[in-house]
């Protein structure tokens, strides 16, 4: 891709991911490259699946390839959660996560902590129904700086949910898998809160997706992958972990407020997200129990 | 893949399988090419995966990445059948879904139908892990022919479990997506039996998904698709279909067998196999009941 990327702002070339020994690919053009201060910032536009963002040449996102990873990273929160008054966003730079959110008319505040405004910009810019209404709306207080310094400073008990939707463990989003992190995270978390945040794929990233469920759940006490599928990341077999300090509550939704969600979902139902928790292969349920 | 075909039996080279403007490809060099009368048929020593088999082009197996295909695809076909003594296996010339089904002792014959000998010849050359110890089983009888013939030539009632185990429908494996097979697959199936095949992916391929669970339903009267995750296929996200003419009883393990099952499991389990059957996008629960 490197190598190509000025004929392919002109013509519609292949852009692959690659992943030891294995890539993915969609074809497309170039419409905007950017080394920003933290990462290169790519967004394409693909025949399959719309306009399509990568960071550091790796998939994020895409118009018409995001709900199986955003209603699947933020619903067992909301549902699961007491109160959802009052949350806390760390990347999510593309709006997805946030206008998931905004489906719950008991949200009142949602700070959206993103380390880089160039990936805010060129999602609102290209990828605007990624955010959507989200962009708009009042309660959305974004804050250009690092989630690190962010989750520190912040007051105990703040939060009714933590939304950690983050790149994987390299460059800006190494310290997200962080005990430091995801310690200030706990102690920022109300009692009866819930935390959500993407755990890599337990395939293509196997050590770095035992490593973080084991630490959360240690630090929270209650913590379980939910495992889905999102075809633009490596092997295509996802996971987000939710975790809380009383009781797996995100696995048991909250009933008066699934009837006032808003709008349809495409992925999400009560459903899914009960086997999603159970989706899990032998091999890896035995390596999360006893490692 | 064509162009480089040459070189690539000399130097590792990128190997992609294309579909709709996607593609995923391992990397590795071919070891054998050759087209038979019914395909053309590769395998490469993969870097990721070892050894692997494509049939036109796209990936079929591999040998470390074919338990979560053949797992999938036999034993919630073999744990939810009344008796499992006789077995009609359509394709699955690598020979791991045979593999999977003598892990039961009960099996007392499988009639192994595929209609290319190529590639049980490379399949057991290259790839000796994945058919293992059944290659050498007494109980498997071998036909080289055309499944289409064979279910049409087979009395009433003959087998107790029926495993369509083809490639995508195109090629040889396109009359498997046709009702003249599906109809004399259930007249030849038990009534207590039951009926699996691979239904392609729900994603890369929907419509193709939709319509061969909805004929399968329409024919056998019980029909589930179960949703699994294959990294080499088509958006890594798979389905496997299973039907019974006397009730679902593919969703229901049979205890007493459950106990006598030889050999660890890497990906199925009753979790994982409850959980398979409903890991279904919402929008996709929707278009399956009512198109």
């Amino acid at each position: 891709m490197k190598k190509l990327g000025f004929l392919s702002k002109f013509f519609k070339t292949w852009i692959d991911e690659y992943n030891n020994g294995s890539r993915y690919g969609l074809k497309g053009k170039i419409l905007f490259e950017k080394q920003s201060n933290f990462q290169k910032i790519t967004i394409v536009q693909t025949e399959k699946y719309g306009k399509a963002l990568l960071l550091d040449d790796a998939w994020m996102t895409a118009e018409y390839e995001e709900k199986n990873y955003h209603e699947c990273l933020v619903h067992p929160a909301l549902t699961g959660s007491k109160s959802i008054e009052k949350i806390l966003i760390i990347g999510g730079g593309d709006g997805g996560a946030a206008r998931e959110c905004f489906r719950y008319e008991e949200v009142k505040n949602i700070d959206l902590v993103e380390i880089d405004k160039v990936v805010i910009d060129v999602s609102k810019n290209f990828l605007p129904s990624i955010g959507g209404n989200a962009w708009n709306d009042k309660r959305l207080k974004i804050h250009i700086t690092d989630g690190i310094t962010w989750v520190k400073n912040i007051q105990n008990n703040i939060y009714d949910v933590i939304i950690v939707d983050g790149s994987d463990p390299k460059g800006p989003a190494q310290a997200l898998f962080d005990q430091t992190f995801l310690k200030n995270c706990h102690r920022i978390l109300k009692e009866e809160g819930v935390f959500a945040m993407q755990t890599e794929s337990p395939h293509a990233f196997e050590k770095e997706h035992i490593e973080i469920v084991k630490l959360i759940r240690k630090i929270f006490g209650f913590a379980d992958p939910c495992y889905g599928h999102v075809a633009i990341y490596p092997s295509g077999f996802w996971s987000w972990t939710f975790a809380a300090k009383d009781s797996p509550r995100y696995r048991n939704p909250f009933a008066p407020r699934l009837k006032k969600i808003n709008g349809n979902f495409t992925i999400w139902s009560i459903r899914w997200q009960k086997a999603s928790f159970n989706l899990i292969p032998s091999y890896l349920e035995e390596k999360l129990k006893n490692e």
